[in-house]
């Protein structure tokens, strides 16, 4: 137990300070590293594996929508970034830009991508002819850069590792509903595999990505109230098809513009898993999404049949199809307990002589600590149950945190009131203007999160200039 | 049978213009396409998704042989670059150099990454610290940059997408085996899955890769004689070590330098399929690396019926684990038989009233036409036997074509005799010098590809300098 202590007590106290305790894990679970490249990070092998399940999940349910993979050159001319406006003004400030190949001058100078859409509008322009070609369902993984001035493993780094989807329609209406699939995309998967509650919602036109009409987002609550956006999906009309002119022939052959959207999700979710679900003890990893399920390890291995029993049951739970793993290390069972809470195993199986006589073993679950004595024969269904049990109950926690941090306010008063005792989601009406949005902001330090797709009437009047409310909108203080 | 033609009449014949012959098909199977970034190209769905089926298998392989994968940073600061000596010269000269992140000058030139070992050194000199942590296997799946002055789609170009694997031991021992390790994965990968013959051998001092020690090579044949280069593992002792101060403690608590490898392999691979494999209809993509391995096409599709049963056998194809399509589209059969070829789909599934009443379809072999009228009842057993045949006979005929261009030579003369009239690979023994080698190239025109593990003995002098010999080599013409 005294090891066990001294890898915990390495990290700050989430209470005590949870930015701290954030990079306390992140360091401690062996998920990022800094490398002398300032403000980039390297994605460890157990966050890489995390990422890698995040990965194929996203890109089944990708597929099952009807997508395909591409990949993209990794630089974008300035010529190029700069055919259309509003995006130029929003991305060039904060790129990477390469002047030289080699010892040789470039004759124009190349960005590292921040985002693609420009590339994906250049290959359409070219590839789309008419309407039996449309619509074209791109998506691309990849890394983007953008230049940040403070960084924060996961939740803002100059390079991070995305997919970044670029679809074109023929029509307003399948963009827009694209726009809305891949937004539902993401809600489910954070919810169901992430067990992260997230509100859908539409982006005020302040916080809209750069050259859209329209971005939606889901925004997740982090356990210390702030919010995180998670995903963003955006409807651009047809705005980029005209300025650089992404033509197709309709039925009737008449030239028309393409309608266009894209969406994006970034290793951002790892730093989300971290903060929803992590404790003092370390990581706590949804089952679903986890590397490891479930950790085997045997207690006074040295006693004869031990270690064969808890390999014997290490093999039989890999057949199972479960995540498993076995620790035959030397380090002591306290060492190795305190080991696998940090990286967040969902389950572990503790195996001894006293187990081995009594034909059963001890699963820990890592969430709550519970433990259940389980017949060896009976493992085959208390595993995925436990691993299901303990799904839900991150789901649920984070969910009554939600809850249990989101205020409703009807004046600009009350919501500073409410900011400055509480971190949370705060709910009011507004009326649309820019004016009053930036108030909130100056007054109390809260910036838009979304107007949710689940409009509530909380009143008639925007609460900061009092004429007539257009929306409901929820407010916080993001990372 | 016209619209077939005019399909296939685009491309122009191998035996006339292979280079020719190669862009197109690159072009129509819709494989890659140009950016206006100069010497990037963009992956297309078909190219990306036979990627992805090389990256699924490579993977699993690097997983099976103990591996992990990480991301390192896409940049690598000056000065980092610049500690190995070998590898700066080697590199520096061909990189693109980041300069500015917005507006702001950066003190210290980036380069985007032409490989990654620099940023492996740094890592693991940081969380290797003593025997225990030994060996670190890691691998990363990305793209990088190097600046080549003239390019060709997946042969040479200025971004590719590639696996960089990078490992430390703590003995010599131990690194060798790991080197040789991997080029066996690349070679057996090659061989059973892309159906290409590869030749396994040493580079010689001249082309092995900056600051390694030893670079070993898989070497294929293309259908037009010459040789590529298509994956390399590499031994590098300890001279990074030594530059990156990566020690630990060995059981006895004192400091040694790790023993290092590295090994890559690219989507140069897919240069590697279309050029071993393809013909004057198009690409000829072996079955277990095929995105589509069986294509059901409906013939006279307005008839009663025959779009039931084409869809009906389709849903029984894919439930048989084969990669199977349908295509419904308004295109005429032949229009489809040519657009399936082109694309190299192994195997065709017509489908037509006649056959439905007799119980039967035919399958059409893409590698040489064969078909195979084959009952309903018959084709879960008649199409996992045709892909494997077609498989091995991919292989058999790659495999003919490089022993049909395979020469001896005793000579410089022979050498430069062969050269003239063939295209393939020279084998001759050689004193291991590299005036020799430089000779050679200068005066046959040809480079050395590698001195085979699997030596021969074809006399006892260099044919150049009539020296001792001390290798067997082949030489030959490089992509």
């Amino acid at each position: 137990m005294a090891e066990q202590k001294k890898l915990v007590s390495e990290i700050t106290s989430m209470d005590e300070d949870f930015a701290k305790w954030y990079t306390d894990i992140v360091k401690k679970a062996e998920m990022a590293d800094y490398s002398s490249v300032k403000g980039c990070i390297i994605l460890r092998p157990y966050a890489q594996a995390l990422w890698e399940n995040i990965q194929s999940t996203l890109d089944r349910m990708f597929k099952e929508t009807g997508h395909e993979n591409v990949a993209m050159p990794i630089f974008i001319p300035e010529s190029l970034l700069q055919k259309e406006k509003d995006h130029v003004e929003g991305f060039a400030p904060e790129v990477a830009w390469v002047t030289h190949g080699g010892s040789e001058k470039l004759e124009e100078r190349l960005c590292v991508r921040p985002t693609s859409e420009t590339l994906f509008c250049e290959h359409y322009a070219k590839v789309v002819r008419s309407w039996r070609d449309l619509p074209k369902l791109y998506n691309q993984w990849c890394s983007v850069v953008r230049w940040e001035k403070t960084t924060r493993p996961f939740l803002r780094s100059r390079e991070f590792w995305w997919q970044e989807g670029h679809t074109v329609h023929a029509t307003e209406a399948e963009a827009r509903e694209e726009t809305m699939r891949m937004l539902n995309v993401y809600a489910t998967f954070c919810e169901e595999y992430l067990a992260i509650p997230v509100l859908k919602g539409r982006k005020t036109d302040k916080e809209r990505f750069a050259g859209a009409v329209e971005t939606y987002t889901i925004e997740a609550m982090m356990h210390d109230g702030k919010a995180l956006q998670s995903g963003t999906s955006h409807y651009f009309g047809d705005g980029f098809a005209r300025a650089f002119d992404m033509q197709y022939a309709d039925k009737n052959n008449q030239l028309q513009y393409m309608h266009q959207t894209s969406w994006g999700a970034s290793t951002r979710l790892i730093g989300a898993i971290i903060m929803t679900h992590g404790d003092n003890e370390g990581l706590v990893l949804p089952p679903k999404i986890a590397p490891t399920q479930l950790v085997v390890i045997p207690v006074a291995a040295h006693k004869p049949g031990v270690t064969d029993k808890a390999s014997e049951l290490y093999e039989s739970i890999k057949k199972m199809g479960v995540r498993a793993k076995i620790d035959l290390s030397e380090n002591s069972p306290g060492w190795k307990f305190a080991e696998y809470e940090m990286k967040g195993v969902p389950l572990r199986l503790e195996v001894g002589p006293r187990d081995i006589e009594n034909g059963q073993c001890v699963l820990v679950r890592r969430d709550n600590r519970e433990k259940t004595v389980v017949k060896f024969e009976e493992l085959e269904t208390v595993i995925p149950k436990l691993l299901e049990d303990l799904q839900q109950a991150l789901f649920d926690k984070a969910l009554k945190n939600r809850e249990e941090h989101t205020y409703t306010a009807h004046s600009l008063e009350e919501m500073k009131q409410v900011a400055a005792e509480h971190t949370g989601f705060v709910k009011t009406m507004w009326c649309g203007g820019l004016a009053c949005e930036e108030k909130v902001k100056e007054e109390a330090g809260m910036s838009s999160r979304c107007m949710p797709l689940a409009q509530e009437n909380l009143g008639d009047t925007c609460p900061v200039c009092g004429k007539p409310a257009k929306h409901m909108i929820v407010w916080g203080v993001a990372y």
